[in-house]
Parts: structure tokens; sequence; C-alpha cells
């Protein structure tokens, strides 16, 4: 058996058990039994299909008027719901709410319990960073300090991005990386910022140093009840350097760092499924997300005609097209059920440019729910449409999260989407004989 | 890694793995993925849930009366499942019949086939017998045995608990533990009683005694094809004393002894779920199985009503009440359909004076079927109904086996349900970024 340590990424919500090489972590994907069974079937042919993902379509119903899907006027999905088949999907697990990050995972049949991102990662992919394999990311928080070194607050006062960003000016520009190293650092938004660390022989078995209370020190990272590794005393000495260059600001004398991770090594996208990929996304997260299972960034489209339009431009040399839409999440991050309905209403007007062109299968569905109720992400599961050539039917005339608790699929994992699609294009061979 | 052993309790139904230290027991814990993850996502807030359990509430419909719920007229419950969300849930796994323990595990959101309690832990739970942490419970039952030690019969004629209770007495007066340990024997009914040794350094990995036949002597715990722990041993003094005590009864010449079973040592309901528990329960085996995960008994009340009044008691400092209502259990048991009616309309009767007190989230809910026309506990997935602050709704206006097939949640996992309510209390935090 191979050796490992087991760490919790304190700070973080979750558990990652990790070690240096990664073994678990294998050990783990070769756990992944679904996705390697479909990955052992998948066969090449030119068939299409396209997943557009409306983000954060899943609703839920509490002043009585319906659902964002039920409020909205969508003909043309309703339409596709006739012939379509309808049906609704846990992103991760039943009762949990997904970030951005496991949200797409699942959709693109990562199963994000067993393909985990670090937070530092997902920083870097929010804001565009060109992470290479081999780097350490890891999420800043600027912090306060008072004389005695204890933490007064840990956001800093929730400085503006403006601030944010001249801090880091001042650090990229005085920061002397230990030897053979380049370290970047980069703004994300108000008190928080990204540190990268680029150089051979790395590890992301550094600790975070956020201490989760004031009154108390930053943690250090190469403190002794962790594995000691390399990479935890290199990032000792930027630490270091970092309390003396931000020795004279007022809020923001330091940081406190979470979630040190690297680029996965996952089963590249185009290998596990046999499909030509391509993403066409207008934000980066989203962006980033496909790259880190493979799928290269084929345009950066915004609004739902555009979006629709660059899909068809991809199709043109590509068998999986995935088309990102945002307003729909906004409008429910912002309460707006209405205008998470208009949202909805915009890419059911732009979608006959797609249907037009003919994918053999095209996917409408969300990554997670995003409920106006709420404001937020949510657990509640979300609804699915697709366009195939072999439904049973007997649905609704309509799409909704009520048609699609009726629907033809049931309530499914999100990882099971993809595999239904390349079955209804044939590129899945029979198992067994 | 810890060493281990891997042994079959024989001639109980199940397979336990056992150690010494319950090593592999925990390793078990370890896999109970979706638990750790609700765990680890776990955050407190103030937001109150009730879960109400009618005892084997499901049922089926074989007189074409329908179900007892069909039957009985509750008009409270159905005006929640106008605004609430309905479903069903399996206690352990599809097709399986849950016993008492393993169905409010399940409700408890502890996997019933990774969380497994010994027969001899439920036997102690069952008569409120106050099992500590290193005791040892076996289930015992009398049995006779002919002038060559064979056994004729494995459950001593089935004698009456009274007799049961005088030879019980004999024991306790007569029975000299070995150096240093105590040993209580205890009643449970009919041929059925409870051995329970106390004392330092004992373990559970005892063989079961009865050889399951009659012809052949009981088996020794002590036989060379176990484990040959030291408590093996030690029990086998205790049964060859008991043999003498009980040489000269002619029924209950001597015992058979199974499921030899320490307490768990499992994660803590409180530390698990970061809410604070209470148990309204007036039945023995409803607080033993409450206490083993570490809810507190609040009350013991038995009518619909006092169950009622005594959870909104409890709802005052505690953010889960568990309430247990036993008497749809023993009518469906009784095989009386319509005393299982007025049972549940006794609960809906009562509601009100939870609904006044607002829980955030309300569930109401069974451990189990208990079919009248099966007269037993069935595999039936159990009617599940939650009021809760997010619905996406769009159910029947009634409370059923049949409404609750078609509701929202589908048909889901027992373990599921805490974590739903969790997420509609907004204790649960975001997974991943």
């Amino acid at each position: 058996m191979a050796q490992y340590s087991i760490c919790k990424i304190r700070g973080s919500s979750q558990n990652y058990y990790k070690t240096n090489e990664q073994n678990l972590i294998n050990n783990e994907i070769m756990n992944d039994r679904y996705g390697n069974l479909i990955s052992s079937l998948a066969e090449v042919n030119e068939k299409k299909i396209v997943l557009l993902v409306m983000d954060g379509l899943g609703d839920c119903n509490n002043d009585g008027k319906g659902t964002s899907l039920q409020r909205a006027r969508t003909p043309n999905m309703d339409k596709l719901a006739v012939r379509g088949i309808l049906g609704l999907s846990h992103p991760v697990a039943p009762a949990v709410t997904p970030g951005s990050g496991p949200g797409h995972l699942g959709l693109f049949g990562y199963d994000p319990l067993i393909y985990k991102v670090g937070r530092g990662v997902l920083s870097a992919l929010g804001i565009d960073f060109p992470l290479q394999k081999g780097d350490i990311a890891a999420r800043l928080n600027f912090c306060t300090l008072d004389n005695d070194g204890n933490v007064t607050d840990r956001r800093a006062g929730r400085i503006s991005t403006e601030k944010n960003e001249s801090v880091v000016k001042k650090i990229n520009k005085e920061i002397a990386p230990p030897g053979g190293l380049e370290v970047f650092f980069q703004t994300v938004s108000e008190h928080r910022a990204l540190m990268v660390i680029r150089g051979k022989g790395l590890d992301d078995d550094v600790p975070d140093t956020d201490p989760q209370k004031t009154g108390v020190p930053p943690l250090e990272p190469d403190r002794s009840d962790y594995s000691g590794s390399s990479t935890a005393k290199t990032v000792k000495k930027i630490l270091d350097q970092l309390r003396d260059i931000l020795h004279d600001e007022k809020q923001t004398n330091f940081v406190l760092a979470r979630g040190f991770a690297m680029l996965p090594n996952w089963p590249d996208f185009e290998e596990r499924y046999k499909l030509k990929p391509a993403a066409v996304a207008g934000y980066p997260m989203y962006r980033g997300v496909s790259r880190l299972v493979g799928i290269p960034v084929f345009s950066e489209p915004k609004s739902g005609k555009e979006v629709c339009d660059e899909v068809v431009k991809a199709m043109k040399d590509h068998t999986f097209v995935f088309g990102h839409y945002k307003y729909t999440d906004k409008t429910g991050e912002d309460g707006d059920a209405d205008a998470k309905a208009a949202a909805i209403e915009e890419v059911d007007k732009a979608l006959p440019v797609i249907l037009e062109n003919e994918p053999d299968v095209l996917i409408i569905t969300g990554d997670h729910s995003t409920p106006a109720a709420i404001k937020a992400h949510s657990w509640h599961p979300v609804p699915l449409l697709m366009k195939v050539p072999y439904p049973v039917g007997g649905h609704s005339d309509q799409f909704n999260e009520i048609t699609c608790r009726q629907g033809e699929l049931g309530t499914i994992y999100a990882r099971e989407i993809i595999p239904l699609a390349m079955a209804h294009t044939l590129k899945l061979a029979k198992y067994g004989a």
C-alpha cells in the first residue's frame, strides 16, 4: 500500500486527503467506478452534443407565483419538452449546495466528491490566472494585526478592490522570492487576493494560516503538527517577507492564506469520453473549470444570443460544445425572480439558431439552483431538459421544476447527464456480450 | 495500518466486522462519505428542526379501502402537504425491512448498513438497561437440554415472562462472577433475557452459542475456530456456572447466547450535525437508540397529545427535537387498519401545538412501514412530509403514500432527511467555491 499522510486543510469546510504524490487522490479516481465504466465504453462518432448551461437555473416557489422557469415564457423550450426528455439532477449529492466549481464538474461527469479542487486553484481559475502544472496556488485574505501580532480583523475592514490593487502592486514590486522560485500576487476583489508560487519540486501539503478567529496570531505554515513539507518552509519565508513589506500599512499589514493547491492530475475530458470538446463561456470561472478537465475555450460571449451564436460556430469542428450563460445566476443572487425569468426568456428566444443546426443531443440545464428567495446557491435539484433521438416521452408540454419531477429521467446525479447524451448519440458500446 | 481481524457473528442474520479496538468499524465510518460530507459542512444557527416519528407509519392497501393514511382524516397534515414537500424514504435499502434500531438510525442520518448495532446492545436498549462503555451485552434464550446435553427446545417451550423472571432472580442470586467482574441478568420477555458483563479489558469478539438446531449441544463460546479472545474464556466460565445453577430446572435448564456486543464508538449526533438534540420518547427502545447516537432523553410521553406537548417544551432549549409516537406501529402489528388510522388521527389532532410554535422545519414520517395486512414491519418506503421554508411545491393537498410518490423529494434514503432539514434551515455550508 502506498504511504500517505492524511491532512485536513484547515479553514476549508471540507477535508481533503492528500499526499505528496497524490497517491490517495489517484486511488480515489480508480474508485470512480461509474466514470471509469463510461470511459471504457466510449466510442468515437461524428454526432454532436451541446450542453447549454443556464447558471443557477433551479428555483423554489416562496411567493406562490411559481419558480422563475414557471414564470418565464419559454415557447422554444416548452416545444422541446413535448418531444424531449425531462428530469432533475443533483450536482453533488442530495441536500448539498454546490459552488460553481463542483457544480460544473458534476455536469462534466466528474463526481465532485472524488474530483476535488482546492480553493487556491479555484481562486486562480476565477480570475483567469494562467496556472501551470506544478504551480502552488493559495487564496489570501488581507488582514489587520495589532502591535502584538494578533489578528484584529480577518478581512482588513473589507478594503476596496482599488486599495487591494495598490497593495498588491507594492508586494509584486518588493517581493524577492527564495532561490529559483517565482511568486505572483493578484487582486481578486475587496480583501481577497491570489498567491501563486512557481518552481521545481513544490508540493501542496501546506496548511492554512488563517486562525479562523481574532485575538490570536496567524498560524505558521511550517508548524510542527503538519507534514513539514519543504514547500511549507518556502511559504514561511515568503510570508515573512510579506510581513516586512506590509509593515507600514494600517489595515492591510498582513495576509492569511488558505487552500494551498496544485492543478489536479485528472483524466482528460477528450480522452475520457472520446469527444472533441469546446467551451463557450464569458466568465473566467467557467473557462477555468473547463480547462481544468481539458476542455479548450472557443470564445467568450456573454448575452444569450451571443452564447447561442458562438455555440453554433463551435459545433462545426467539435462533437461536444459547452455553452455557459451567467445571468440566471446573477439575477437569482439579486433576489429578483422576475429578472431571472427574463434572463431565461432571453436564452429561449436565442435558442432557434442552435436548433436549426440540429445537434444530435441538446442538453439544457443549470449547474445548481439559485432561488431568488434565498439569494444564493441552493441544494434544490436542477431542472434538466434533453432533446434526444430516442425519447420515451409522455411529459408535459412545459419545462419547469414540476414537470421535470415527473419526467422520464426522474432525479439523477448530474454526472449521469453526459453518459446519457453519449448513449443517445450511440457513442457508448454495449457492456458485455 | 492498524491490525484487525474480520469475524462473522454466526447465527445472526448480518455480518459484523469487528476487532478488539473497533478499528475496522472506524474504517467503515471513514467510508461514510455522505454522512462525513454533511458533517464537514454543518454550521450552527438557532433555527429549529422537529422530527416527529409515527412508528411504522407506512402501509399497503390490501382490502381496497386504502392505506391507513388514506383512511385517516388528517386536516392538519393535509394543510401542510399543500405548502410543504412530500416524498418517500427507504430506511435501509430498497426491499429491506428494518428493525426499530436500523429504522431510527436511518432517520438520524446514520446509514444502518455502516452503523451496525449488535443484538446484545439492542436487547439492552429495549429494556432501558443502563449499558456503560466497555460492557458486553448478549441476548439469551432459555433453552431445554436432554440428559446428553443436546438441545431439545431452543426456546424452552416459550415459557411465560413470570417464569422467566423467577429463573432470572435465581441466577442473579447464585451467580459468582469470575474475578473483578460484574454480571447482570435481566428478563426481556417469555424465553428472552439479557446478560451484561462489566469489567476491565473486555472485548465483544465472542461467537454465538446457539447451534440454530436441536439434537446437538450448545456451541462453546471459546471454540477453537474463533479468535480465542480472553472474554470468550470468561463467558465460558459464566455459562458453566449457569449450567450448574439451572441444573434442576425442567424446561429452562440452560441458555443460548447470541449477539455479544459493546456500545459502539460512533460520531456523536451533536458533533456530527452541530445541532443541540433532545428525544421525546415513551418507550425504551427509542430512548435507547437516541442515546446510542448521543441524543439525550428529554421526557417520556406516550399519547399523541403528550408527545406533541413535550416536543414543544423541548423546542425551547434545543435546535433538534425527535418526538416518537408508538401506536401507529402497535395497531399495524395487530392487523387493525382502522385502529392505525385512528392513531394517525390522534397525532393529527395534536399537531397544532407544534405548528403554533413554528419550528423552521417540521418532519413528519415513520421509521418503517407496518402494514396492517402484514402485521409486521415491512419494506414499503415510508411516507414523508416536511414543512420547510423553501419549497418548490406543486403537490396534492393530501398526505399519503400516493401523493408522496409524486412529491418534490421523490423516493430518497432516510439518511438524507436530516441533511435536507439542515439545508432548509441554512445550516449547511456550500460545497466548494
